[in-house]
C-alpha cells in the first residue's frame, strides 16, 4: 500500500466519489491486516448512515454466457439515463488462475472508462465469510460514494451465487440458447432464486432458439412455489452484443423494485440480510475458534475413522469432540 | 414409562424384533432425561454394528395429497413381497393440535396390525435437531430390528423435509393434478430434491388431468440440473385408493437404489450424512452455549435495534457479541 491515508482523508474521499480513494478504501476492506482492519472498521461506521440508498443487483451465470459483455452493453444503457453504477465482480477462480483480474478489467473497457461507472473485480481470497463481508462493506462505500444502483457480479458455479444472492435486492440469472444443456453447469436451485431470468445471445439465428428456451423456462418458473415477496420470476431474452432487451431487463428491474417496496418485502429482505449476516458471523467465529484448536484437528481425524467405520453415530462423534 | 428394562433387555428386544420393546426403545431415544440419554447412548453403541442394511425412503408431500393412504397402499404392496417395513412418520403439527398422533396411528390402521410393517407416528417435539437425532437413531433400531425397507414420512412445509432429505436414501415427493396449484404448498427447492415425483390421485375423471400434470412436471425436470449422483428424477402418476402404479414407484427406487450402488452414490451418501449430523450437532451445541448465555440474550435486543438503525454493521454487530 502506497503511504497511509488518514481516517478523515479516506472518508472524505468515498463521500465524494474520488475514483482513487474509493479504490483504496476497498482495498483496505480487502485487507486482512489487523490495523487495516481497525481503520476499515472506524471508515464502514462513518459511511453507515450514508448507505442504503441504492438497488443491488446481483448478475449469476455460467462462463461463457456473457456476463461481462451483458453488464458492459446494460451499464452503458442505464448510465446513459443517468444513472450511477458501481460493479463489483468476484470471481473465485482468479486466484488459480491468477490473472483473470486483469481479464476482468479489459472486458469492461469501456464501461471502466465511463465517468458514471465504477467497475471493481475482486479475487475473492480467504473464507466465503471474508468475501461476503468485503462484498458487504464494499457496496457500503458505493452507495456512500452515491452510486445509485450496484451489480454483484458472480458465477453460478460453486456457493459464491447463494452468498449474492442474500446481500442484494434483486437476483439476475443469465442463460443461454440451447438443448437443456445450457442448465449444465448452473447449480441445482439457482433458478429458484432468480427474480429475472435473462435468455443472452439473442441475434442472428440464435432468435429463435433463445424464444423457444424462453418459452420454456417460463413453464418450468409457472411450477414453481410462489416466492415469499409475491413476485412472479420474470424471463426474457437479450442480446448484450447488438443492445437488444436491454430496456425490457431495466423496466423489469424498477419493476421488482416497485412491487416490494410497495408490500414491504424489498425493507424486509434488507432488515433480514443485516440479521443474517451478523448471525452467519458469529456462527463462522464460533466454528473457528473450536475447528482451529490443534487438539480438535488431531481428535477429529480418530473421530471421523470411527464414524465412518459405524463405531460411532453421528451424534456420540458429536458428544466426544464437544467433551475436549 | 413403565418399569425400567435394562440395557441387554432393551437390546435383545430390538435385536428379536419384540414390537413392544422396540416401541419402548424408541420412546426411551425421543426422551429428553438424563437417564434416558444415557441409556440410550449405550443402546445405540450395541445396535450401531447392526445397522445400515435397509432402503431409507423420505415421502413427503402437502396435506391433503394423501400420504397416508399413500404409505398404506404402497406399504402392503411391499410387505406382500415379503419386504419387512418400519415407518416413521414425523408430525410437526401435532404439537399444536394435541391430537393428530392418534389420527395417524388409525390413519394407516390395516397396515399397523400387519405383522411384516411397524408404524411409528412421532410428535416431533424440541428442537429440529433433537428431532433430527432421534429420527436417526430410531432408523438404527428398525435396521437392527431387521427392517428391510425405512420410510420416513413428513409434511412438505418448514424445515423438516430439509432434514429428512439429509437422513435418507432417496426422496420421493407426492404431488396432486391440478393448474399449477398443487405446488402452492410446497416450499422452493423441494422439487429439485426429489429423486422421484408421484402424481397422486390418478384415477377415475382424475386420470388425465393427472398424466397432463405428470407430462408438465417432466418437462421443468428436463430444465433442472443434473443431481450428483447421476440420477435422473423420475415422474410417475399413481392412485393409492385404487393400487394402481404402486409396483412401478417400487421400481423406480429399487432402480434408484441399484443406479447409486453401482455408482457408489449410494455409500457415498450415507457416509456424507454421517458426517453431515456430526458436524450440524456440534454447531448447533456451539450456538446453543453462545445464544442461551443471558447476558448474550439481552445483549442481542440492544445489537439488533442498533443494527436495523443502521448504527452498526452486520460485522461490527458480530464482533460486538463476540467480544462480550
Amino acid at each position: 500500500m502506497k503511504n497511509e491515508l488518514s481516517i478523515e482523508e479516506y472518508y472524505n474521499g468515498v463521500k465524494s466519489n474520488d475514483r482513487s480513494i474509493l479504490s483504496r478504501a476497498i482495498t483496505l476492506i480487502e485487507s486482512s491486516k489487523r490495523e487495516h482492519q481497525f481503520l476499515s472498521e472506524e471508515l464502514i461506521q462513518r459511511c453507515l448512515p450514508h448507505s442504503g440508498n441504492s438497488i443491488r443487483i446481483g448478475i449469476t451465470g455460467v462462463p461463457g454466457v456473457g456476463k461481462s459483455t451483458f453488464i458492459e452493453s446494460f451499464g452503458k444503457h442505464i448510465t446513459s439515463q443517468g444513472h450511477k453504477l458501481a460493479v463489483l465482480a468476484i470471481d473465485p477462480s482468479s486466484q488459480k488462475s491468477g490473472g483473470s483480474i486483469l481479464g476482468d478489467k479489459t472486458r469492461m473497457e469501456e464501461l471502466s472508462s465511463n465517468p458514471n461507472a465504477f467497475i471493481r473485480p475482486t479475487a475473492s481470497s480467504g473464507s466465503l465469510g471474508g468475501v461476503a463481508r468485503s462484498t458487504r462493506e464494499t457496496i457500503i462505500l458505493f452507495e456512500t460514494a452515491g452510486y445509485d444502483t450496484i451489480i454483484v457480479e458472480t458465477v453460478g458455479v460453486g456457493q459464491s451465487e447463494t452468498t449474492v444472492h442474500s446481500m442484494v435486492d434483486c437476483f439476475l440469472l443469465l442463460l443461454l440458447a440451447g438443448a437443456g444443456d445450457e442448465l449444465q453447469g448452473i447449480k441445482r436451485g439457482i433458478m429458484e432464486m432468480a427474480d429475472i431470468i435473462t435468455i443472452n445471445k439473442a441475434d442472428g439465428e440464435n432468435i429463435k432458439p433463445a424464444q423457444r428456451a424462453s418459452a420454456q423456462v417460463k413453464n418450468a418458473i409457472h411450477l414453481f412455489p410462489p416466492a415469499d415477496n409475491g413476485w412472479i420470476t420474470q424471463v426474457e431474452t437479450c442480446s448484450a452484443l447488438e443492445n437488444i432487451g436491454l430496456d425490457t431487463i431495466w423496466e423489469a428491474i424498477k419493476s421488482f423494485e416497485n412491487s416490494t417496496k410497495l408490500n414491504d418485502a424489498f425493507k424486509n429482505n434488507r432488515q433480514n440480510q443485516a440479521v443474517y449476516w451478523m448471525h452467519q458471523t458469529i456462527k463462522e467465529q464460533l466454528e473457528n475458534r473450536f475447528y482451529q484448536n490443534p487438539i480438535m484437528k488431531e481428535k477429529l481425524a480418530n473421530i471421523e475413522k470411527a464414524l465412518l467405520n459405524n463405531q460411532l453415530s453421528s451424534y456420540q462423534a458429536a458428544k466426544n469432540m464437544l467433551n475436549e
